[in-house]
């Protein structure tokens, strides 16, 4: 029993009408397209999160990454960080911890998050055969199954799985002589095995095993991204369509099998090849949902990158990204801190609104923002915006000393306050506007 | 004698020459492009600033906007902010006082300012005309083009003039009921003369005489952008693309009388927006240069506008425009300290190197840092990355314990660090593809 069996049955699941109640789209909409796989809704009832839905139609999705590292194993510090993220929005939470007891901080984190919780079990299983025998590709094919099993058993809702990594796409890989050959550690993980052992990705091989694993959870599988680009110069090349043509195959097998699915994307990539991306995605996969790191479009900005991440996520969004991969200050140079995973899901949240935005979805959203500017009510402006922390922490910074309730950039010379005195006709017919506004947003673009 | 009309008789300039040396492209393009208004080189040899051009096929440009305001004025302070925007790399900075002292602050910053330096003259004539004659409504004509000439006698190498702001584009917005009907001060002051005082914008209707003025002293005029969106409900409306069709007109009537101009546009507007706003301005203008603010695409983000602004610029840069203009984290707010002077010129800074990059310029620039990437060669990184400072800050946050040169992240788990030991044979062939890198490079896509 998993969401898309169930809508495939013509059933529809409580978490269907949560999500068809959010997104405020009719639930059969929401149930034909789980069925053909074309929205997911990662829910293991072991863990039960608040109901959340990715893919067509619905709004861009965010998703916090943490976990400790080999280097920094924190379990307070990271559950902290876990609730950080909720704060400040995230749908979604992953932990992707290297060090320290791995179980325990799995599921210190999958009481502590309520929302949908992901994983990516290769790592615990190639860190214990590091453990038990001394390298990664050691790894017995018994460790990554039952690695997956373990996590789903515990409620992990999504994990990610890089079946996309095969003798096929590694020789592709070889031929294609990148700047920068794989940055994926999921993904050199399985290149290492691969290469090491000269056989073919367990979890490829049996995929059907896995999809066994993954049915009785109703662990939804995020097809992993491991060639996917860490510069600019790698991006959208052979390598990486030949790991996209793979999976494209087995999302198509899942959905038989009545397996949730996603797929990862893109990494580094210039702007240009953003929409050719994903548009070859979602024809290579009959649309699945789209879970995005990134893309971050230019390689130069370390420090900058959740930024950097910003800019390429908006865009993916608006041209049919689903789900956003956080990326925060400390991208490629340390594993973040509290602070960090705070900007990193702010700036993340601000790309998906603004591709809901150009997608015309939460306009309303903006307007009622608008409506308050207008009025220069910085209360209600200060309850509708992203982070009312920060911004009243700017305004108080410098609050203006003339007699006015503009702000200190201009005072009394506020354009605002300015048209108003001399537009006073059209100032009226702007109240009789606001009545317009119910029925003009009463639409959804899908 | 201006630039353009210096293009026009088929003569180069030093300016020109350096223009064509900084953008690695033949001077006679460059020539060709000045003398039909598609590149502008904001030099007035008064203030004789480094050679700036900013149009089709050249990099994308970063402005930084400082000044003092009625609230907050301390010459120092924006002394300062001029020095840390040229530290940051802004490639131009302009001076919105309209607090203090304003012919001192200007003459202060014009000389320390070395990169091309812009005002909006409106605003002093407008002040001037408070503190004379009790309103901003009360100004003269000649108060008006007093005050371009005197910024141009200073020194300024480009100004503002809000001559779309007519009473046939105020007539269009009144029938526009925008949800904010304007948010240009500049804009502001104009539409509130035109209709208190019945008349025609001095500015548009005596534009030859703005004209002979800017020719004396090449003064590159800037049309401003007085109907931009406020909020992204308004735009690419009526009013907008009103006062752009007016712009257009008088881009051409500069071009015939050797002025330089370039155009104003965006503000808020929605990512789905801004490929066809910039389509049109580029037609209705015959590619005048294109100066953008932002654009904003939310309007609930204070406190991120830099950001907000950012990810509108990368797109905007990457569908034509040619000079973003930074937005900081007070917009909105307050007046921006030093801090967010240097946070906006950065954030602006990757908008535009993306852009770049996605238009073909500067892809070398990522290559050369994704290779030290690969090299895990932290010192090169350093030296080739945006923001050397911030960058070691966050790596030597958490230095990795163990014996790796990766960073904390991943320690030894580094995919980096695997995939070398793995792929041999790859990284050797990576060695000579460096060598093909200069043929490859060896292109402007124009």
């Amino acid at each position: 029993m998993t969401q898309i069996s169930e809508a495939k049955q013509g059933k529809i699941t409580k978490q269907m009408k949560d999500v068809a109640k959010n997104e405020n789209i009719d639930v059969e909409i929401i149930r034909r397209r789980v069925a053909s796989g074309k929205i997911v809704i990662p829910f293991n009832s072991i863990h039960s999160p608040k109901s959340l839905g990715i893919g067509k139609g619905l709004r861009v999705k965010v998703n916090a990454n943490i976990g400790t590292s080999r280097e920094h194993c924190d379990i307070k510090e990271e559950v902290e960080k876990a609730k950080v993220s909720m704060d400040a929005g995230a749908h979604a939470v992953m932990d992707l911890s290297t060090g320290g007891d791995l179980d325990k901080i799995r599921t210190s984190l999958l009481k502590t998050v309520d929302v949908s919780f992901g994983t990516v079990p290769i790592y615990q299983a190639g860190i214990e055969a590091i453990e038990k025998r001394g390298s990664i590709v050691d790894m017995t094919e018994d460790d990554m199954f039952h690695s997956v099993e373990n996590h789903a058993r515990q409620g992990v809702d999504f994990a990610v799985v890089h079946v996309g990594i095969t003798k096929e796409s590694v020789r592709r890989l070889q031929r294609q002589k990148r700047l920068i050959p794989m940055v994926s550690r999921g993904g050199a993980f399985h290149m290492a095995w691969i290469l090491h052992n000269e056989q073919e990705n367990p979890l490829y091989k049996n995929f059907d095993y896995l999809l066994e694993i993954a049915k009785e959870y109703d662990l939804t599988l995020s097809l992993g991204d491991g060639m996917r680009s860490g510069a600019v110069y790698d991006s959208n090349d052979r390598a990486k369509f030949q790991e996209l043509l793979i999976i494209g195959e087995l999302v198509e097998k899942a959905r038989e099998k009545g397996v949730q699915t996603m797929v990862e994307g893109p990494g580094h990539m210039p702007l240009n090849d953003i929409q050719s991306n994903i548009e070859v995605m979602k024809k290579v996969t009959r649309e699945a949902p789209y879970f995005v790191l990134g893309p971050l479009v230019t390689d130069i900005a370390p420090g900058y990158d959740h930024f950097v991440g910003g800019i390429g996520g908006a865009l993916a969004g608006f041209c049919g990204a689903d789900f956003l991969c956080y990326v925060t200050p400390a991208e490629h140079l340390s594993l973040p801190d509290k602070n960090d995973v705070r900007e990193g899901v702010i700036a993340t949240r601000i790309a998906a609104h603004a591709a809901d935005l150009a997608r015309g979805i939460d306009r309303d959203v903006d307007f009622n923002f608008s409506k308050a500017r207008e009025d220069l009510n910085w209360d209600e402006m200060f309850a509708l915006c992203i982070d009312p922390k920060k911004a009243k922490e700017y305004r108080e910074k410098r609050l203006p000393l003339e007699d006015t309730n503009a702000c200190s950039m201009c005072g009394k010379l506020c354009a605002i306050e300015m048209v108003k005195k001399y537009l006073k006709e059209e100032v009226k017919t702007l109240k009789k506007l606001l009545s317009y506004i119910n029925n003009f947003f009463d639409y959804t673009l899908i």
